[in-house]
């Protein structure tokens, strides 16, 4: 497709960040049965949840403007969901492959922050104020995932330091 | 390298932002180049000249941890230049190839912000603060960064929707 309008423009973004989110949904599963700590389980659990309902959302947002959903590979998560397996076969388990695993999700996390907060701006500029309506409701919820996750980190850098004084 | 202390993960995540880094400097010449707004070109320009300064200060940090600065190949960049160049490369020459030019660079701020948001995390755990300060000084020029190409797209879009109704 070539990108001679705003409208396409952001008909490019939708397919590159609905390809990332069902990426994200594929690498999830991994990052969750490698955690250690219940309470990274369970941020990436609740997180994993939210994904469904961001593809859903998508999937939503292209029916409003009266497009089928499809999806076109999204290099970016591409490269991160690599890196994110690899730093993680680099790590033994314990607290610092914990540590690896929320590295590789906030920058998972981040990525969409970018992708949202750029089609929420094509989506106002274009008067689409229903579909800005979702994407922002998403964008919400990617930043809440990236607090709980420093939340997460905080603790177990907490814990580690203890353990250090501990041992 | 096998990740078994809060040290060496730092260490490999020192090794792949400083990758990123190198990564952006050779990217960013494209992307002035090809952007038509000269307020892009100089918001470019100047986050060129401050990358340059993130791969000194990087470099820096690993003489502080009496390490030799290396890199490692980032994945996570290098999937987000490959899917900026893409972009560019569908965009006709007019706003909507600067609107791409912004969005790809801004999903290059947040892959930074999220890296040295981590890195600087570790380093605090770590009790290395003088390396924290420096990556804390980069990591705000990478947000400061990221709020100035939201400006300049902000402009971008006031503009369009003028041509619009005038067209």
């Amino acid at each position: 497709m070539k990108i001679d309008s705003l409208k396409t423009l952001m008909t490019e973004e939708l397919r590159d960040v609905y390809d990332a989110e069902k990426q994200i949904t594929r690498a999830l599963p991994h990052m969750i049965k490698s955690a250690e700590s219940p309470q990274l389980k369970a941020a990436l659990s609740g997180h994993l949840d939210e994904t469904k309902q961001h593809v859903e959302r998508l999937e939503k947002a292209f029916e409003m403007l009266d497009m089928k959903p499809r999806g076109k590979a999204c290099h970016g998560m591409k490269g991160l969901v690599e890196e994110g397996k690899e730093m993680l076969g680099l790590a033994e388990p314990d607290h610092y492959r914990d540590a690896a695993i929320i590295s590789a999700a906030q920058r998972m996390e981040h990525y969409e922050m970018a992708a949202y907060g750029t089609l929420r701006a094509y989506a106002e500029a274009l008067g689409q104020n229903g579909v800005a309506g979702l994407l922002s409701k998403t964008l919400e919820e990617e930043k809440e995932a990236d607090r709980t996750l420093t939340e997460v980190a905080t603790a177990l850098f907490s814990e580690m330091e203890m353990e250090t004084v501990a041992s």
